[in-house]
């Protein structure tokens, strides 16, 4: 397993990332993706390939919001080896969109990590949240931790 | 980064857990997990943190199925060093239900894991489909990969 300054590192690229989310810094969100990662968005297709697919649906997404967007980060967990690392944590996004309406979401966010030259880098995202088995077909937006 | 040997093993993990859904055989499933899982669920709560509030989400879940479930996995790849691994794929779920409705979804799974005392465990899952942001907020159930 890692030592502590493992995490350490892995814990600056998270913060850093959402440093980088709260000011819509894409040149500072892309630097933590490799070139060919492999993201389940939270919105449709099933899967994105490829930082350059990731950036667009990052840039689609920071033109709906007015100002910065406020982003905090719960429960998480960070587990390393030399070499491979995940981490997961609960998501909270909210803000004012162009539309003039008030966004405040709960996601779930997996991300896997390697160490490549050096540097931690992320070569899988998973965000998401659930959706109810009441028949309705909706996801689960509302839910707090 | 870690041998072949290492990725044969995570990859006789996800066989024999692919193998247990199918069957509905409880005990072969939860033979994968530590204690202390804590699972993204496709489901609501956002959450579920631990390997017996696991086992009865899945017992609800078999109860909803007549006879085999169909199990198939695409696009798996797998990254492992010598203590921490993951892995991420698409999964088609496939069958009918008890309330006579067939079902067939893609999801998208991601499972982190730890070598504990010689054995790899999944310590982190993570299951879910994207949403619609057209503002029906609708479960994507009808994509395919």
């Amino acid at each position: 397993m890692a030592s502590k300054h493992t995490n350490m590192e892995i814990q600056q690229l998270i913060d850093n990332w959402a440093t980088a989310v709260r000011a819509k810094d894409i040149k500072g969100i892309m630097s933590n993706y490799v070139p060919d990662v492999l993201v389940f968005d939270i919105a449709p297709p099933l899967l994105c390939r490829g930082a350059d697919a990731y950036r667009k649906n990052y840039e689609e997404w920071f033109s709906t919001w007015q100002g910065p967007i406020g982003y905090e980060i719960r429960d998480l967990s960070i587990t390393a080896s030399d070499g491979v690392a995940f981490s997961h944590s609960l998501n909270r996004i909210h803000g004012k969109r162009t539309n003039g309406e008030d966004t405040d979401v709960w996601v779930r966010v997996t991300a896997c990590y390697r160490k490549m030259n050096g540097k931690w880098k992320v070569t899988h995202e998973h965000i998401s949240v659930p959706f109810y088995m009441d028949g309705s077909y909706r996801a689960a937006v509302d839910l707090k931790p």
